[in-house]
């Protein structure tokens, strides 16, 4: 039986203040919770409601669907909901290329760059300590799974990027044309603020400005963070 | 001063059977309205709240700030609302790439995927009848204004492909890498739905099937439409 406590555990993961305290987040839906339970995550517990998923997982806990709503941060909750274990990040090696973002805040677009770095292979994302939490729910919503696979660092980029001794590209808008940069085999892409691109003190420690050539009217709003991270990479690993 | 029956009218816009009925939309805030206002757009009136925009905007009519926010589409409401007439897309030549959606159905991918089409220079968009609308007001937001320099149509695809004599690129999972493709000077990008990718029918019509390399683990879920809109959009540009 579901105890009241465990309601309310549940319940505080969706504010970043409770899921630090606990080391604890949560993941909802049948596809990303197998990817969790698939992953180097450790598993908490697992709740489901009792109209659909209690034969597929047999280590979960059984709720009324009402409790499970109650615990869910979506409108329409999936029916399972895991908890997870927070994962120390790893010490991986600077030995291909490595994503950083400078103040990202917005959830969605922070979801899409993990799902990106998994498609493009990046292994190693690191966070100035003001992007947004890569445990927020609707982060991991739009990750699709993808947090499983590449580790997200949070850190003071100043301390970071000066130990660095590979390039360090940023993206700005008016960088060199990515099309003609002779990108390095392994190097940094830094990424900026949705509305302030990359901050005046990690940009000291920029290498090469890079840019995404534009084709239409130069009054077109720059392009979206994520987007852009997406174009960048393909151009890091089409070669 | 502003009638009931205005409000009521503005109101009604948020929903695409109005917006058809009335050849009208909305869109919000002093950037957009801007874009709009010089744009091929045609001007039906514009809204301000009478705290802030009323020296800016003289032809505005201006409304007590609690009527503007019941007009409003937005949690926050920004001080200006405009309201412009729907545009007859044009008759544009096949002398450029073309990007065709096929059944693609979430706003924010939809608007992201209007500001690609005018960042690459992409001057027409042809959608299937069930793609969402252009001027549902999620999409507009997400267009940043794009909207004002991209030609989008509804129509039959069959009949648009059918009768289309420059190259026909689908993207699929399993089509050809993209980086070995030879793109055609000109050509049309058939862009699918979230879940489904290119339709069967539309499919037929597809030259060539291509697709972006994957550098990560395979179970990794397929890119979103509109990242994958704008990796495909560079690959065509950057030649």
């Amino acid at each position: 039986m579901v105890t009241k406590n465990q309601i309310k555990l549940v319940v505080s993961l969706k504010q970043k203040k409770y899921r630090s305290q606990h080391g604890l987040f949560v993941v909802e839906g049948e596809k990303l919770v197998n990817e969790l339970l698939n992953s180097g995550f450790k598993t908490y517990q697992i709740f489901v409601d009792d109209t659909g998923l209690v034969q597929k997982f047999e280590q979960a806990e059984v709720v009324p669907a009402k409790t499970l709503k109650q615990m869910s941060s979506l409108t329409h909750p999936s029916g399972i909901l895991g908890v997870f274990r927070v994962k120390d990040s790893e010490a991986l090696d600077l030995d291909d290329w490595v994503v950083v973002l400078d103040a990202v805040r917005d959830p969605g677009n922070m979801g899409t760059i993990i799902r990106l770095c998994d498609w493009f292979g990046i292994k190693r994302l690191v966070c100035s300590t003001d992007t947004v939490d890569c445990y927020n729910p609707k982060v991991l919503q739009a990750t699709m799974g993808s947090i499983a696979r590449v580790n997200v660092e949070y850190t003071d980029l100043i301390t970071f990027l000066d130990k660095t001794d590979i390039p360090i590209y940023g993206a700005y808008m008016d960088g060199e044309s990515v099309y003609g940069s002779n990108l390095a085999k392994k190097g940094v892409l830094v990424m900026g603020n949705e509305a302030n691109g990359v901050s005046a003190e990690v940009g000291k420690f920029i290498t090469k400005k890079i840019s995404i050539p534009q084709f239409g009217a130069t009054t077109t709003e720059s392009l979206n963070v994520a987007t852009a991270t997406g174009i960048l990479l393909n151009e890091i690993r089409r070669g």
